[in-house]
């Protein structure tokens, strides 16, 4: 007889929807993993949770909910090669055709098939449930060391920011501005620390946010957004204007200034998504020989580079986790995430409904 | 009832044995294909022809010989994605487990699995036989413009100098150098001719090579290996050496003179496998500011991308071919081989048994 | 006794005048040159001739005119250590310290020094004249292969495209899109050809630029400028863009259309100088990976290296040379600039004035 | 009446002789130092001190000893731009002519011209003396926040370590194995752990060297030079490996160990001078497609950016100094240095000599 899960839906009219369906049965190449942590994107509550605004790639088919999923497998269909029953898991959060060129490169975020290309959470069933189906292809293995907590970060987030940034690389020989520090701006500082950046500033609209990057030691330097950020990162860097930028707000001025306060020879990566940016290219670019890097999302294996990473550095992103609610809590869950008055939010299973959340992003 | 076909075996003792065996049946994610165009690699002569000399990854176990095939889909497995029948396509060599960091890369050949990464023609059946099963994710589109015998010479040869040529860089910027023009050599020639190389120079130990390099177009100097090759290179680049190398040959001795004819600021790409190589690191590589490439194969994508440069340039891998055999002569074609007395060696079937050789590599 | 010569001022009125002056004498470290070509540079007409609108970099202190010299040394300063009575050389346009960071790396373009970097023709005497000053530090040999009028187009030219491409890289395996066909576009043109690229794609608003770089075979396609530029880009590409594309126009819609036309994973370079652009970073670069470089002028030492390639290609770059004048005759070559009406123009001297136009830029 | 000071030479019998000679003074484009620190280089003593062994750049011409000033100025010649009496200098130990395409980059080490390519201390006199002439073009300046004997271990040691650090890139991303942790080795263990390395290995076969490495808190692992090195590396990096590797020993056994105790797709430099190496290309390099960069030395302009860099990290390269002298004792300098029985030996003057040695390198 088959078994019975709850699975949370999100029917555009800023609810959500919490309905009994069967658990599920993978076929060839799948796996059933039993989730305990699902974490809410931001793109959850801008594309589909008030309205379903999203569009192709983020377009809400009306599956189970959930694009950033983490868990343990607990069956496995026949064909899979690599992971086992009881093996932890992290789910790159699109699952591509694996086929085409760009899923050959490990970038399934832009798989080119229109049949196969599928999110998790958008346009196949996602991890707002007990338990959810994934292609064995779409793993990445979550090493002992980290929570499930700390592996629903790595796809959706810190995955994404890790593909950034080392695109333009970041070592000891830099300083960095930060612009943006929501989930991805403090995830990119993290990484930039650990990476042995000294000098993280940050630029944000929101006091808190500033606060919270300078208290949890992820920024050296904080700016509330304004008309003087190039001059007064320029005061912050002798002058020079810092050697690498990474962009996660998507905000107009915001992304000038990345570019702008950006030393002579600099990169400068665009990680925020939307809106536009006016730059006039002899100051921004040409006179001082600098170069702009678009990044989206990251591969496979790079993400589980990430994950090998993490547990050297003792990095847990987690730690940008302020809230935890069970499934049955769901809607207070996207509430407060609609609200923003939050870190991240989680909905969390067995032993990650009980964790508590940690003090600061760099314990070890 | 199940169709029969005629498949040859290497059984160590420098003859080869056709059998006729049942034509196998795809299972999920493969395809059966009908084999086209199938040369014989330089290492099946040398690791398993004479004697099953090879061991690892170069181990042979009974299987059909075959490990350079090409061929058209006339069957499809369930739960293919992207290939259907009628598609041509060349085969990946090395099927790996698909699921590796190594395999998410792209680079099977590396795939660490022992149970999964399995070569054709070396660990699973390959392309000396009527049919032959490949797993969808090893297939590579065979554009219109290429045959399949062009296609059989991508895989095992012209992708692995693609791949190194690549990592080193090569425009119409280098004068190009190559040690050793067998087939690999060759290839490597053509390619740097295509992406601009104005002045490329061929050494080796066989005049016969010397000569097919020049008439064929793909060197414009050739040098007999001698003791002289690093100042005869230099004089003919004006002092300088070459800004890069591609050494094909596995020779200690031109592998020293890969090095030592390059210039400052050179690099150089080692292909070519086996052997040693004994090196002066301060006057070879150090006061010079060198770099040493290491090369191994390629990845799907990147011979994904180089058939759509084949195409574009008019590049016809299969101009090397020599000698074409019917798979009921397969064991003159492996006799011929093991002699040295050709270029590139091919078993064919159906149209391209009845193709004639090109007149030459630049054609359009 | 002191000799005297005649030396071309640039009043700002739209008019040239020739004064009789002193024949200077070299001091430490510099030496005096002969010239034999000096064309003429689009920003003497945009920010000189008609007004002195330069500012910082482009102003003009009333010195002798010409900012793209080449001669023939004729007497040597005390200090001089490379060239010597007799050497052909090419000027780097811009004077540096020699000291600083900047000048260091070669980029004399960026000097910081207030006091001592001055441009030729802008802030320290020109080209326009019979004989001119340089320092041996700003000296480019001059490869007898090439004619001072080739060498003339070096510096300010050809070096800044040379500059651009090398940032990006352009091979075989590159398709590429040129917005702006003047002389920068069409030396771009060139140096892409030589490098290897087979698909030369230009965009221009002037049909008569158009149809000279395709009957110089210097663009396979040419684009009247127009809303359908990046459909018709892909549209010649297979559907995918270029793979590379140098922006010279300083147009906004074509700095766009560059951006947008670049296929996935491509590197675009800004050459072009002043004005805006105004882009939607996540189609336009985050979704296609895609990366902008902002490159300026050159280095000393990558100049020196293009006239060692300038040679092995055969390309002359005085074939966009249209129209030559005599010293005497300057008013006219800076009237017909200013019309528009030309490729590019030249006051020549002794046997460059003799010197017939050449019939195309790719002649060996 | 011109001024005399003592002045240290090297005739060639492990002996130093101090002669008292006139001050110079300086030409055009030179500046008169006050030294104020000048360390010993081993090539001081493996090709001059014992036997006049050098050859080449490494002869020694009878001029004043003394390969690594640092100083102050207190006289500028005639034509300088940029130093003035009181700057604080570094000098760039080899004065090359400035103008050929070597020194334009900035390598005045590998300066191609045969007459004035002169080594500080070996072609033309050096720092073992009260006072030295510098070529203006030869100064790096000196930070305020570095000490002089910080400046005189810029120049030949941690400069040529961060340049070649910089070829392969270091970050927190990687585990770094060092071999040779000579004052090389000590210099590329401080800079990689400023640059983010969290794991960095150090091989020697003196036990004194592995203690103060791990003491000096620059390696994290220390072993003892063996035949089973590459796999004590392995065990150490979770199996795999090490990201990168700085060969610091010109000892063939650590060259080979530390290309097999690379990770696959790693980097390896080598900076350590003399002796060969002899490679298995197929398992060494191919199959794990790494890369061995050659770096000699580095430019002045990426002196300069260390110098900046040390300052930022609060890394302080006198450090490794163990012992400072009189320019009186000059022969116990030399003797002790010889002997092996220390880190770096100073001979300093005024301050310097005063100076206490540090207690760890790392201090802020």
């Amino acid at each position: 007889m088959q078994r019975a899960m709850q699975a949370a839906y999100l029917p555009g009219n800023s609810t959500v929807e919490l309905r009994t369906v069967p658990v599920p049965v993978p076929s060839h190449g799948e796996v059933l993993l039993r989730i305990k942590a699902s974490t809410i994107c931001g793109s959850d509550i801008r594309a589909i949770y008030h309205e379903h605004l999203g569009k192709g790639p983020e377009g809400y088919q009306g599956v189970i909910a959930g694009h950033e999923p983490c868990g343990q497998i607990v069956e496995v269909g026949p064909g899979c090669r690599r992971f086992n029953v009881g093996d932890r898991v992290i789910v790159y959060h699109i699952s591509g055709c694996g086929v085409c060129n760009d899923c050959r490169r490990g970038y399934m975020i832009s798989c080119t098939s229109q049949k196969y290309r599928r999110a998790y959470g958008w346009q196949r069933d996602g991890a707002m449930a007990g338990y959810m189906l994934a292609e064995e292809k779409d793993l990445i293995a979550l090493p002992d060391q980290l929570s499930y907590a700390d592996g629903a970060q790595v796809a959706c987030g810190f995955g994404t920011v890790y593909e950034g940034i080392e695109k333009i690389g970041i070592s000891g020989d830099h300083s960095v501005l930060i612009t943006g520090l929501g989930p991805v701006g403090l995830a990119a500082a993290a990484i930039a620390r650990k990476l042995g950046a000294q000098k993280i500033i940050g630029i944000d609209v929101v006091e808190e946010r500033l606060k919270l990057a300078k208290d949890m030691g992820l920024c050296d330097e904080t700016l509330a957004s304004g008309a003087d950020n190039v001059s007064q990162v320029k005061d912050l860097t002798g002058g020079f204007g810092v050697e690498r930028a990474v962009e996660c707000s998507a905000n107009a001025a915001a992304r000038a200034t990345a570019v702008r306060a950006t030393r002579k020879w600099g990169r400068i990566v665009f990680i925020g998504e939307g809106g536009g940016v006016q730059l006039n290219p002899s100051p921004d670019l040409i006179h001082d020989q600098k170069t702009i890097y678009g990044s989206w999302v990251t591969s496979t294996w790079l993400m589980e580079e990430l994950t090998e990473r993490l547990v050297r550095w003792g990095l847990h992103p987690a730690d940008i986790i302020t809230h935890r609610f069970a499934l049955s809590q769901v809607s207070d869950a996207y509430a407060l995430m609609a609200s923003g008055k939050c870190g991240k939010v989680a909905v969390c299973f067995d032993e990650e409904l009980q964790a508590t959340s940690a003090e600061g992003m760099n314990r070890k």
